[in-house]
C-alpha cells in the first residue's frame, strides 16, 4: 500500500482538517461543482493512483446532498485508480432505517450501504452505529468505533464519588454500563414503555438515582424529547445534579436551546462527529473532539494494525 | 407464473405435508443421497421447469446438515429452470448471529442470507426473526410472518379477565404488547439487567403482576433459563397463575422437562415451526400449527396478493 | 405480467397524474417521510407484489433529494416483490456528466445509472438524453423517446412556408434536421466555436436565415446563454421572426425572463418533462404535454409492444 | 502483502500444525462456538488485517459441519480485513458431484465453489481433484497439487526392477503413467466396464502383470470395492506381489480393515490429506505426509513464486 | 411468457430454417453489419420485447467470428427487452478447453460460458457436450440433448443381429453402451493408451468384434485420426463390416475424404449440428437432421415442459 | 506490487517489442494454439503470479480473432494469479459502436468493455477513443492517452508561420484546437452536414484557409472519404499546401493509395497504434511511434504515478 490521501466532503471539513492534523498529512482539496441544472460533479484534486484513499463525510443535514456528494467522491477515487477507498462516516444517519416495520417501505440503512459499495467503497469506518446489526448491512469490512473514552476523559476531571450514569432507555444500557465501568460509577436506566399504547414514555428508572449526581448518556440527541422526559423523572426521584452526554449531538429543532434551558442541567457534552453550530447561545455545551480517535483508527487501517485493540483496557 | 411445486428438506417433513394439505397440492418428493464420503446430493423428483418452487426447511438441529441440504435444493431447482425459488424457513436459527460483538467473528445471519442467494433463492418466507434488522441482511424480498394470531386464538378459549401478558425482556415487549391488544389484556415486561456485570438477571418487572393470571410470551425458548428466572420473580411478586407461550419451541438441553416441572406453570404453548419430539413426557405442552398461516402466505405469494394484509386487524 | 402500478416521486406529481389519466389507471399514493435527522423513508401505498411497477421522477431541482427519493422508491418496490420496476425519467439531468474531461472527476451519468440498477430498477424510460452514448451507461434496457412529434404538431398550426429550423450548435443539428423534415421546412445550425480559446461563441450560422421565419430548436434550455447569443447572430443576419422551442425547459437563473424579454422572440415552446412554474410572468411561453407519449410508451412496455415503432413515420 | 496468518478449522488440526512447523510460523488459534440452537460462530484469534490469510480445512466427515465452519472462517477473515484469503483444501470431497447425470440434481462441486467465493475466498489450494474440469468450477485462481512425488519417494526405497504400476481404471491411468515414469517402472490399468449394465466390474487388465510386483495406485480409496475387485483380477492373472497406494485415504465403512485382510496385500500407503485414525489396527498402513508440499506451496503463493514449477522434473 | 422469436447467426442458417419449419414459426431475420474497421454490429429485425428469444448458433469455423456475432446477438436481444434469451448451441466447440493441463493457459470452456452470461444469455440448449462437467461451467440453466435416438433410428433400417457398437475410447463408452441398448446390440470399446509415452494409440479393443458388423460411434469426428487407427485394429481383429457414426461431423483437414477412402467403411453417418459441405465428393456420407429434436426441445422450453423427459424410454 | 510482466497478442507484436525496449523489460512470450476445430488456447509463457501484468493488443483486423485472443489472455493471466491485469489497447475499434441509433442493435463499445472485465481485466490503457463517453462504458479505471505531442513534435520541424490546423468535422474540432495551441497556429474546421438528407457532405469550412498551409488532423483514417472530400473543399477555398495527420492510420480499402495520389497532399502522418504495412508503396507516409508514450504510461501505472500529468504543458 502506497501513500495515504485524505479528502473531505462538504459536510464537516473542520473535523477532516483536525484529523489530518493528528495524522500529520495534508487534507487534499476537493472541488465540488454544482451545474446550472443542480447536478454535482466532484474532482479530487490530488493524485489518488495506487494510494490509500480516505473520504471523510458524516451524513448530516442536508443528508441527500452529502450522500450523493460522497457517492461521487467514491466514483472519482475509483476512476482515479485508488488502491483502496475507505469511507469515514463519523455519523451514519441512515442507520436508523434498519427494519421493515410497515409494508412496502424502504430500508435505507441497507440501501445506502449497497450504494456506497456500488460506487467503489472498499471499506467503512463508522462511529457508534444506531444498532449493531447495521454492521451486517455492509458487504465490505466495517470498523466500528465508539467515543466512550473521550467522554470518560472529560468527566474524570470532576468528583465522581456520588455519580450514577443513566441511560434513557434499556436499549442503550449496555453502553452506559461500559461507560460507568470506565468512570468507576454506578449505572441506572430509564425503562421506556413504548408498548402500552404506542406512545413512548419513561415509566420508571431502574437503579438508584435519589440524591445522586447524574450523567445521562445517550448515543445521539436529535430532538431531545426522550432526554427531557427522563429529566422530569429524575427530578421526581430526587436526583441531586444532572449532566447530559452523547456521541452524536444533532440537536435538531431547537433541541440544544430546550435542553440548556432546563435549570438543573449543568452541562451538555457531545463530540464533534457532526458539526455543532458556533452560535448555539449556551455556555453549557462542551464539544469533545473525536478527531484523535479517528486519526488513530485511520493510521491503524493504513498500517494494517488491529483497530479493535484500540478499545481494550 | 405457472404451476406451484412444493418440496421439503429433511428437517421438518411433517410441517411441509401439513402445509401442502392446506394448499391442496401434493408435496413433491426429494431424494437426498449421502455418498460414502459424507457429501450430499439432492434430486427434486418433480418437474420444476417454469414452475413457482417453494422449498420448506427450518434450520434446526443438525443445522449444518439442513443448511447444506437446503443450498443444494436451491441449486437443483435453479438448474432445473424453476421460474422462482422461494425458501420457506419457519425458523431461521442463524438470525441470532446478527452483530459483530467481538473482533474477527463471523456474522452468520448475513453470511447464510448471502449463501442462499448465491445458491439461487429468489425470495424468502420467514417467521418471527430474532431481530427485525435481519430482514435487511437479505438482498432478495422477504415476507416476514408472526404467529401471534395462532397463539391468541388458543388463549381466547379461557377466561382472560384477570390476565397480564409478560415479556421476559423489554426487547420483546413490543410483540407482547401487540399480543395483549389481540387478547384485550394488560401487559408487563421483565427488565433484564445485562449491564451491571455481564451477568444477565431479571431485576424487576415493569407493570402489574400481583394476583394476576400471567401469560409469559417469548419469541423462542431454547434452554429456557430466562423464562425460569422470570418465573422466580413472578412468584416473589405474587402472580396468581402462569402459562408460558412462544413461537419457536426449540427446548434444547432438557428445557421442556425443566419448565414443565415448575409447579406453578399450568401450560406451555408453542407452534410447530420446529419439530417437537412426541416423547417429551409432559402433558402440559400444547403445540399449535402454523401450517395454515404458511399455506395462506404461500398461496398469496403465488397469486401475487399482499402478504402484509394477512396481519391487519 | 400482472396489473400495472404507477407511483410518482415528489419531483413532478402533476405530470404523473396526467400520464395516469391517459393510461386510465390510478396514480398510487407514495408517503415520503423526512425524519428529524433529514433522512428520507419511502412507503409505496399500494400493493406492488408481482405487479408491473412504474416510478415517475424527472431528476430536477433539488436533484439530490429527488435522486435519493427515487432510489428509495426502487428499493421499496423491490422489497415489496414488484415483478418489474421501470424508472420513468422524463429528464435525466446527470446525463450531462458523461465524460472524464479532467483528471479524477466523477462520471455522474454512469454512476447514477449504476445506482439505479443497484437499487432494483429493471428498466428505464428516458426522453431526449443529452448524448446518445448515455444509453450505453445502463446495464438494463432503456427506451429512449423524443418529443419532436409533439413540438411539430404545435407549429403545424401556423404558416411554415418561409420557415427555417435552426439548431444553436451542430451537436444538436441531427435532431433539428429530423424536426425540419417533420415540418417540411429548411434547416440551419449555429457553429459554436468552443475551440479557439475555450470561450464558447457562435461564430457563424450554416444555412439560409436572412428574411426567414426562424424556429430555434434545442434539447434543453437551462441558463439560455447559447440561445440568446444565437438570437444576436440571427438579428445580424436579418432573420424575419423568431420562435424558440426545446424539450426540457429548465429555465434556471431567470432564463425564462431573459428570453421572453428579447423583443423579436414571439413564442417560447417547451414540454412538461420538468415542472414549469405557473408564475413565470410571460404570455410568450407555451408548454406542451408529453404525458400522452409517456402513457403510450408505458402501455406498450407493459404489453410488450415495440416502443421504437412509436417513432416511425 | 504483509505477514502471513494460518488458521485451521476443526477437520484436520494435526496437518495444519505440521504445515506451520514447516513454514516456521505459528498456527493461529480459532474459536468455534456452537450455540444451544446448533449454529456455529467462528472467531479467528489473531490479527488478520492486511495479512495473507490461509485457512486449512479438508472437507471430510462430517462434511457439512466442516464446510459451514470453513465458510464462516472465510466470512470472519473477510470482515477482519484480510488482504487475501486462500482456502487450503487438501481434500475437496464435493468435487465428485461434477456433472448432471440425472434430471433436477444438484451439482455440488460447482455450488460449493461458488459458496466459497461468496464467503470471501480469494483463491484455493487443492490437491488431486477428482476430475480436472473441477478446476474450472472456481471463478478464483486455483493451485492444484498432486502427491506423486511423496508416494514415489516412499517406494524408491525398495527394489522396483520387476514392478508394474496398475491403475484400477483408465480414468486414472494418466496419473498412474506419470507415477510409473517417476519410478522407472511399467504401467497397466484395469478396464472398468461400467457400460454393459450399469454394474461396474473390472473385466480386464490392460498391460503386463503376470509374475510382477504390483503397485496399485488410485487417487482416493473410500469403500475400497474397486481395489478389492482389482486384487481378485490380479490374482487370477498371476501377479507376484501387491502393494496399494492412494492420495486420499478416506477408508470409510471398514475399508482399511477389509483391505489389510487381503493376504497378498503387503502394504497400504496413503497421505495425510485427510485424518487417518490412529487405531486402525493394521501394521500394513503407512501414512506419508504432504505437509512439506503444502507448506512449500503456501510459501510460494505468499511470495508470488510459481507453484507449477514445483512439479517440474 | 409471450410469443417466441427465433433468430439465427451466420454459422448455420439452414439448420435454423429447418428448426423453425418444425416449430411452425418464422425465422426472424438478422442483419450483421461489418464496418470498414472489421467490427461487427448486429440488428435483430423482429420485435423482441417481452418475447421468448432463441438464438441458434453452433460455434463452428470461423469460431471467433461466430462467437462474437453470438455475443452481440445476446446483447441486442437484452437491450431490446427480450423476456428470456436462450442460446441454442448445437455444437459448443470451446467445451474441449475444459481443464488446465499446463500452467498459465486459458480455460476456454469456462470463459466462453461466462462471456455468454455477461452478454445476456438466460439459458443454454446444448447437444452432446465434450465432457459432462462442462455443464457446471455455466451459471445459468443448461438443457443438454444428445442425438442417439436419431442415429438409432437410422441404423434400425438394417439387419443388426450380428452388430457390435464400438466406442473408439473408454471415455465415450458410456454413450456407446446407451446406443447399443437402443439398438439391442453388443458393445465394445477401444482402449486408448495415452499413458505410456504421451503418444495416443489404441492398444486393444475390449469386447467381441471378430466376425461382427461394427458400428463405430464417437461424439465428434474432427481430423478423424482416432477412428482411422481404430479401423486398423478392427481389421486385425477380423471385423466383418464397418460403419461409422458420430454426432458432430466437423470433418476438418480432409477427414471426410480420408475416412471415405477406407475400403471397409461402408457408411459414414453424422447429424447436422454443424454444416456439412455439399461438395464432399463421397456417396458414403449420410447426414441426419437433429432439427426435429431441437425444435421439440425449444417447444418444451417455451412451454415449460420437461426436456429430460425427451430421453426417457 | 511486484515485478512487471508484459505480453503481446498477435495483433501488433512489433509495437509491443518497441514498448518493452523503452521500458527496459523483456517481452514475455505467448503461445497461441489453434485447434483443429478453430478454437484458440492461450498460454502465457512467463510467471504471472502476483505480477503486474500488461497485455498489449489493439483491436485491428481480424478484429474478432484479436478480441477473443485478448479475452483468453486475460483469463489465463487471472487463472495464473496475476496481481493486476492492464489491457493496453492502443486502438479500441469497437468504441465506434457507442449508441443505439436503430432499434434492436448491439452496442459493441459497451459490450466489449463488459467482456474484458468478465475475463479478468483490472484496468485499461487506451489511446484516442472515438468518443469521450466510451470511457464511461468501462467499470474499471481507464487511462486515456492521446498522441498530439508526438504529432506536434513532428511538425515543429517545418515553418509553421502560415499554418492552419483543419479538423474535417466539428466533432473532432476540440482536439484540433488543442493541437493548434501546441503548434502556435490557427485552427479551422469543416462542417459536415449529415442533417440535410442523411448524406454526409462537408458544406463549409469554418475559419480561414485561403492561401494558408493546411494540416488536416483527424483521430482515425479508415476509408479516407471524409478527408478526400475536405481536400476538394480546401482546393476550392484556395489553400496553399496540405499535409494530413491522424492518430490511428487504419487505411482500409486502398485509402493510403487514394490519399497519396492526391497531388496537393505533400505528406501523410500517422502513428503506429495499428500496424501499417511496409509495402504501402508511397513515400509520402510518415509513421510516428507512440511506443515511448505507451511505455511511459505503463511505467507510471506500475509505479502509481499520475498519468494525466503526462499531458500537462
Amino acid at each position: 500500500m502506497r501513500d495515504i490521501a485524505v479528502f473531505s466532503g462538504s459536510a464537516h471539513p473542520g473535523l477532516a482538517e483536525e484529523v489530518c492534523g493528528h495524522l500529520g498529512v495534508p487534507l487534499s482539496p476537493v472541488r465540488v461543482n454544482r451545474f446550472a441544472n443542480d447536478c454535482l460533479e466532484v474532482q479530487l484534486q490530488a493524485n489518488c493512483r495506487e494510494r490509500d484513499v480516505f473520504l471523510i463525510q458524516p451524513l448530516v443535514t442536508p443528508v441527500q446532498e452529502h450522500l450523493v456528494e460522497l457517492l461521487l467522491m467514491c466514483d472519482a477515487a475509483r476512476g482515479a485508480s485508488a488502491s483502496r477507498i475507505t469511507v469515514v462516516m463519523p455519523h451514519y444517519s441512515y442507520a436508523r432505517s434498519d427494519k421493515k416495520d410497515a409494508p412496502r417501505i424502504s430500508i435505507g440503512g441497507r440501501l445506502v450501504a449497497d450504494l456506497l459499495v456500488a460506487s467503489g467503497a472498499s471499506r467503512v469506518l463508522a462511529l457508534t452505529l444506531h444498532s449493531p446489526q447495521v454492521h451486517g448491512f455492509f458487504s465490505v469490512p466495517v470498523d466500528h468505533l465508539h467515543a466512550l473514552r473521550e467522554l470518560a476523559e472529560h468527566f474524570r476531571g470532576s468528583d465522581l464519588s456520588n455519580t450514577t450514569v443513566v441511560s434513557p432507555d434499556l436499549g442503550n444500557a449496555k453502553e452506559a454500563a461500559a461507560f460507568a465501568r470506565l468512570l468507576g460509577t454506578k449505572v441506572a436506566a430509564g425503562a421506556k414503555q413504548r408498548f402500552a399504547d404506542d406512545r413512548v414514555s419513561i415509566s420508571s428508572v431502574i437503579g438508584e438515582v435519589e440524591g445522586r449526581d447524574i450523567i445521562v448518556l445517550d448515543d445521539e440527541i436529535a430532538k431531545g424529547s426522550t432526554v427531557i422526559e427522563l429529566l422530569g423523572r429524575l427530578r421526581e426521584l430526587g436526583a441531586r445534579s444532572v449532566r447530559v452526554a452523547c456521541t452524536h449531538g444533532l440537536f435538531s429543532a431547537g433541541a440544544l436551546k430546550r435542553l440548556s434551558e432546563q435549570p438543573d442541567v449543568s452541562e451538555i457534552v457531545c463530540t464533534n462527529t457532526v458539526p455543532v453550530p458556533d452560535d448555539h447561545g449556551t455556555d453549557k455545551l462542551r464539544v469533545l473532539s473525536i478527531a484523535p480517535a479517528l486519526a488513530e483508527a485511520i493510521r491503524r487501517i493504513h498500517n494494517g494494525e488491529s483497530v479493535s485493540a484500540l478499545f481494550d483496557a
